[in-house]
């Protein structure tokens, strides 16, 4: 990677978020568009961020019992509409292949936009028992939903995701996995986005086409937007019924299962970025990053720089830390831009002062602070317990900054002027679809999750008695 | 898994070997038909061997400098166009995305049959000077072929693979490495599919549409008949000249890169399962075996076996070994045909006169052989040594074998003959095209690869000078 190109201008993250982001995952590298309109490429850089969400993502399911598989990416045009809300919800999205190996194919077939369908369809085969249940799958894979408005890793018409597929004997077992599995993905959001979320129900208008319930977990962004960052579904025996999913019940008669579905996808590397980028580009959540501590030498043509930077580097891989030596023929003040700019949370500048010294020179991303106390005889300890620190203090300025933009309103006017001001807002509501409707149309504001505390009395809109706290903000 | 049904009929491998093949995926639930012909679905057992070799596979590109990156699955129909020789390859075998969204597309999107197209099309964009080479990137990812006649594993419409790409300066790098590749995958079957395989050129034939030159691999399996189980191909600038992946060299000049590509597929899983399998059912390779050591209870409701049994297999997990305690309420006798047919390594019976005795019951599922000397204490160092020693005894029983049943030919006869015996057959090949048609022709066998050695001096079919040695067999 020496001597690449790269320009960091960048433009301001306050005035012109979006343009921010644009420039931010281009210019690192992490994606770039690919030939057909509304597709990625997701390069190295990001791609190995997306390696690591999977490792620990993965260890979690498989540490819960989950397998992974892997289902056909085409699904008979037939399965779509044997869900009535499911085929209303995505037919309109979907990609359909007409013709293959040189003929029209008898029935179109659709890429898959998401898998209930066809698990389904292979779970009614598999299952014959009480003895199967539960069936607990996973699998990561490519899906397409055909989207007017792309933006790379928030909505583009091909991504990247896991989607875990679970049928129960009982509907309680399936809505407790629906709960689980929304905890699991608030424990990964903290633990390795270093993300605070908000989690919870979502309302009969944003829920999954076919479920019975949808959860989600939200985050907010730097703009004080949300971002839906991962949703587990409870579809009761919508699907089982659909596709026959049925089991012999240790009574000997014969019951439909109950299902529930759940998936995270390359979404979250949008909201990484979203979350914790300054002025200067990208901040990476230590568990993620590509590369953990960027080592720059200072002087680096002069006897010994380079040998000791690379032992250095070595010492620290040896105890599982991701550490890159920066040998390009690159200035020191270019290096610390670009590496800056990729969001590598520790950057150690290393010259003959320092080696003499026995000492090193520290900088952290998140911070921006810059040390040259640590001695390099501790450099291991040091840099664990710094990574460790960036995460804490990541997730807690990320926490403190979303708890203090959260406000409540008891109008329009109000829940308009907080979305307004980059806020979530908390507001009453009565259940009805005409007034979460109105919301939207009066402050383009959206229904993210009910709150688990339900304390604020009369209805947002119609001033009526509120059956929800709502949180609302706009949403990307 | 437990009380899962199972039927222990499988065909009989010496006189139907098609139908074992078919019997031993299915009934040991490696994989399951899809809805949509020729499609098929990985079940949790299969898909965790696919993971075990994409875990080792994976590291050795990492280790070898190659970043993983993703590329859309779609690829406009000009694309396949621009390379002449490719799109006569693949145009006839690509599946078509006609509508996306609920309307016409203004071009036809095919689903990627490989990648060569849209990743020239990247690095066309992404290299700009010698600075930038080599440029070494992998995906793993789907692909999709039409294919007429579909087997699980061996030839599906989707399959799951990696392929390779890198640009080059020069034409030497790009070929040495493919070379490089070669080896690497070579050395990957030997280690950790344990199994041997003959590597070498393909001929003009049967090289990749598109390339200057294809290198395989070709493993035999049990009825003779040779697998291709990796590829490697060197592009010269056909794919660079497409789509302009250009650079300005050193001296200031423009010029045209060199790129090569290398893949792997879930082909390997039917590789192995055909090359290891007998009359019992699998044999699976330890490195990619989902289970490594099952521990089979012997009076397992007897006051402590099965905590003796959970022990043990917590002691082996410790040390990385992949065991698993079979506590369902089958028999004894139920698991050992259950898990023989499964192919699992090595199994361990533990009852409590084993336990009084502080010794187990070790039986290895490649030589049948049964033992009860070992001791509990030991059981460690005794499962390590055993895994690595059925490794190798899997290895060079199949490569003793594989050896066993090269022959040379001097006539078509002898050829015709030497592969109705499920021979590989070595002969003398003038080097052209109607000579090799006419071995196919004559004997059904194709050339695989040639022969580093020269040593035949004529043409098996027209009698003229040879130009090569070739190893001709019928395949898969």
């Amino acid at each position: 990677m020496a001597n690449e190109k790269f320009v960091s201008q960048i433009a301001d993250i306050e005035t012109d978020f979006p343009q921010w982001y644009t420039d931010v995952v281009v210019k690192t590298k992490l994606v770039d568009y690919g030939p057909v309109k509304g597709t990625m490429v997701i390069r190295p850089y990001g791609y190995a961020i997306w390696e690591n969400i999977q490792k620990e993502m993965d260890a979690r399911f498989k540490a819960a019992g989950v397998e992974n598989a892997y289902f056909p990416l085409l699904i008979p045009m037939s399965f779509m509409t044997k869900e009535a809300e499911h085929v209303e919800g995505f037919a309109p999205e979907v990609a359909v292949v007409t013709h293959a190996g040189g003929a029209k194919l008898e029935e179109p077939l659709v890429i898959r936009p998401t898998s209930e369908t066809i698990i389904g369809h292979m779970m009614g085969k598999w299952v014959e028992s009480w003895r199967d249940l539960p069936l607990r799958m996973n699998q990561w894979c490519n899906v397409m939903r055909w989207e007017k408005t792309t933006r790379p890793f928030l909505r583009t018409s091909e991504f990247l995701w896991q989607e875990g597929h679970s049928v129960y004997a009982t509907g309680e077992e399936a809505e407790q996995e629906t709960l689980n599995m929304l905890h699991l993905y608030e424990e990964f959001a903290k633990n390795v986005l270093c993300m605070p979320v908000l989690i919870g129900r979502k309302t009969e208008k944003e829920k999954f086409a076919g479920a019975v319930a949808t959860f989600g977990m939200e985050a907010m962004m730097h703009d004080g937007k949300s971002l839906q960052a991962g949703t587990t579904h409870y579809m009761g025996q919508n699907f089982a019924k659909a596709f026959g999913v049925q089991f012999t019940g240790v009574d000997g008669t014969l019951k439909y299962g109950y299902t529930m579905s759940y998936g995270v996808s390359t979404r979250l590397i949008g909201a990484l970025i979203m979350t914790h980028g300054d002025a200067r580009g990208l901040i990476l959540p230590p568990p993620v990053a590509p590369i953990e501590v960027v080592i720059v030498p200072i002087a680096q043509k002069k006897e010994g720089v380079l040998e000791a930077c690379n032992a250095l580097a070595d010492r620290l891989k040896k105890t599982g830390v991701r550490a890159k030596v920066d040998d390009s023929d690159n200035s020191p003040g270019w290096k610390f831009n670009e590496w800056e700019m990729k969001g590598v949370p520790v950057r150690i500048e290393l010259g003959p002062r320092d080696i003499e010294a026995g000492k090193m020179t520290v900088f952290r991303r998140d911070t921006l602070e810059k040390q040259d106390s640590f001695t390099l005889e501790n450099a291991e300890e040091t840099v664990k317990a710094l990574l460790s620190d960036i995460c804490e203090n990541m997730y807690e300025r990320a926490k403190t900054r979303m708890q203090s933009r959260i406000v409540n309103a008891s109008s329009l006017e109000e829940l308009l002027s907080g979305v307004d001001g980059g806020n979530f807002v908390r507001a009453g509501w009565c259940g009805e679809r005409a007034c979460e409707d109105k919301v939207k149309e009066f402050a383009q504001a959206t229904a993210r999750v009910l709150d688990e505390k339900n304390d604020l009395p009369t209805c947002v809109c119609c001033g009526k008695k509120a059956k929800h706290t709502v949180f609302f903000a706009r949403a990307y």
